[in-house]
């Protein structure tokens, strides 16, 4: 049986990908397109008039002499040559092109917006999608359709929970997918620029459907109609695919920035925060905030609501730590479980006679040379009924071998551990190993911690 | 001419150290202090009955055998046989001991405070100092006297500005010089844990006078004697040390939890943040904002103060990087600077067309492939008399080989360039460059470069 599959969906998770204006010359778009698309799992054609291979790939001369009209068409031409090829993939049956060029409604020219509004109107009189142009294209990389110029790191181990990544700056797209330099697992990179058609209200739209993706994390300006971006993350997030969104453009200052940049409406009197957090979106006032608040979203989205905040138990293997763990979820309004007379027993009974066996609990550094000590601890103090979630302060930028064990106590219980990254080695050896773990979150601030625990009022 | 040192400068910058207790027992107090003292430049006495030799070290029964009293005697024996061995250090002319030792006053006991009060009326009553106990000891990455029990990473490069870190707590002492893994230069870690004779404020004090730290980063929880810490801060700000501070324990589930970790008393009722602020100190709400923090305060103490807010310029490689520059800084209250039409003129001559020379100045992708322009542009931006200091968003996390250009272009200016790595790969293999340089400030959050350069009003 043939499945007839959408045009966004043969655009964004392509079986056929041409790259119009592949190059052998280093440095040009159509060179780094072909090298991101080297580990590709589907059919590649380039297309180059002056090349007859690349590498192990033979060249076509036009989009016409492919053997097939291709899923995607990566347009990778310089801006005067972009419509003629539009049109010829239009002709050809593409489902959809990636444009690169600038030049066209983020300059202050109309001109420019006008070009962009033919391209437009030439996709969508074919029933073909367009991806910018201004965009530095898109990555799906459990296929390896890596269909753009920016070297977007991500993926992710079998079995971790994967995020996805919307933005319509490609440079925020880049600097949030190198968190997989840490570990965190990326299922997709999407980049919509311009928005001349694609806008990230589809990207969203598109990834509600995509198994790979646990969370969507989503940064974003402008958008021609708040309405259709509210309404797709409503439906990714009904569909089981919780949404962390950043807003650029938030502030008068930054929203004048916005409309030159790419030529979208900030819409600064739309009521946003309202609007996303009654569509069940998880909200993020800083970037820098977003990676970790959609991976604790990935890691804890069948965990049962409870409806109330979440009362914390606090385990540190030092009591500075455990201080400031406190101090953090007072100053977010986040109470401190009373442990049970039960709890304190095994506790104590457990601990150095010096360790504290009240909340927050402090092991002592007898926990450090002991990890199973943690790990027992944990699951006592998850085990009392009056405690909703633990956190972990950890001052040691390692794994002590206790993270597939501490992500296993949290899943049986069905409540989170959040391991907080005290170690000013921000990326530091153990990370990788504790962003693997499916039901292990993993903050790099003690206050970013809170604020998620905070937002998802389970 | 014979210097006469007091004995605190023996204590924290010994010439002399003694290790009671060393061992070559892997994982012992003893063995790890003695390899941790391995770089040492100054005379290192391991003290054993047990042991003839540890390594190319000759071992010393008692404190009586060796050649001279020594500066500083490190005490890592149980807690049972402390008291004899602060005696015999006292004895000897010992400048000050190191007490690793738990089970003091940090316990719910008074036995333990009558313990930690023997300790230092023995100390007192010769004029030895003491640090401790239930403390991982000190390093000093200079001369490599790193007496402690820690692993705790540092040093700095010439000509790089150090900071030195100050911590009640030694698992957070760790936690931060950390930070040395990504390139941060630190000349000093003290902890002092139960500060049953120095405390933090006396580690600031000795800190005033060392060349080697260009700022002082101090974590504390509570103190004796609320009016000598702000003393101490108020003499090392006046002595050209800027001073960086995260207090711990400043809620009151917080502080619950510090009077039964240190056993010292937070004085809730004292009124700390107006103290700290009118003595100078630059208050940090969270442990993870303090290394930046610190370090912009060691690469700008010198700069002249303006008095009023800086007016910031932005130079950005991308729009959404530069607008969220935008955002933030209107969030923290920071105005943006109005170009000079020359400052315009010269930006738009240098930049391509689909740039923008306005602020905040998107210089578009083409800046990632010329280093050269950046450079250019900062140096237009921060010869505009409308511009107090430059904010570079930074989306990549390498260096583009123009970070030592931008540190002497500041340092030119007498105007702080502020790098703000968007990246999420936090560590990335260009932080170590810029951190290297003497001008140029890292930051690893918009937000926290924003409430760096508010706080510090120039």
């Amino acid at each position: 049986m043939k499945v007839i599959r959408s045009n966004l969906d043969r655009t964004l998770n392509p079986q056929s990908i041409a790259v119009i204006g592949a190059s052998d010359r280093p440095g040009s778009l159509g060179y780094r397109t072909m090298a991101n698309l080297n580990g590709f799992s589907g059919r590649l054609y380039p297309v180059s008039l002056r090349l007859a291979q690349i590498g192990e790939h033979s060249c076509y001369p036009t989009i016409d002499d492919l053997p097939e009209p291709p899923d995607c068409a990566v347009i990778a031409v310089p801006a005067a040559a972009v419509e003629e090829q539009v049109e010829a993939c239009a002709r050809r049956g593409t489902g959809g092109c990636v444009v690169f060029a600038s030049g066209y409604a983020e300059l202050d020219d109309p001109q420019g917006s006008a070009a962009q509004d033919r391209l437009r109107t030439i996709a969508r009189d074919a029933g073909m999608r367009l991806l910018g142009p201004n965009t530095t294209g898109f990555a799906h990389f459990a296929s390896g359709a890596h269909a753009g110029f920016a070297e977007f790191p991500g993926g992710f181990a079998e079995g971790q929970k994967a995020i996805a990544l919307v933005s319509q700056s490609g440079a925020l797209g880049l600097a949030l997918a190198q968190s997989a330099m840490h570990g965190t697992g990326i299922s997709h990179v999407l980049t919509c620029g311009n928005s001349s058609d694609l806008d990230v209200a589809d990207l969203v739209t598109f990834l509600t459907k995509q198994a790979e993706a646990s969370a969507i994390a989503l940064v974003f300006e402008g958008i021609s109609d708040p309405a259709r971006m509210i309404g797709s993350v409503r439906g990714a997030v009904a569909g089981g695919k919780p949404v962390a969104v950043c807003r650029v453009g938030s502030t008068e200052e930054g929203a004048a920035a916005v409309r030159w940049h790419t030529g979208t409406d900030p819409h600064r009197t739309f009521p946003w925060d309202e609007a996303l957090r009654e569509a069940g979106a998880f909200l993020v006032p800083e970037p820098d905030a977003l990676i970790e608040a959609a991976t604790f979203l990935a890691k804890t989205r069948n965990l049962e609501k409870t409806g109330h905040l979440p009362r914390l138990g606090i385990l540190s293997s030092s009591g500075g730590t455990g201080i400031l763990a406190a101090d953090s979820a007072a100053r977010a309004g986040l109470p401190l479980a009373r442990f049970d007379t039960e709890t304190v027993r095994i506790l104590a009974k457990a601990l150095p006679s010096f360790a504290s066996p009240r909340n927050p609990c402090d092991a002592t550094a007898q926990a450090t040379s002991n990890p199973d000590l943690i790990v027992q601890c944990a699951e006592t103090i998850l085990s009392d009924a009056n405690v909703d979630a633990l956190v972990l302060p950890w001052g040691k930028a390692w794994d002590a071998g206790s993270f597939g064990t501490l992500s296993d106590v949290a899943a049986a219980k069905g409540k989170p551990i959040c391991l907080v990254w005290m170690s000013q080695w921000l990326e530091g050896p153990g990370a990788p190993a504790a962003e693997l773990r499916p039901s292990l979150c993993l903050f790099r601030s003690m206050e970013r911690c809170m604020r998620a625990l905070s937002e998802s009022r389970r």
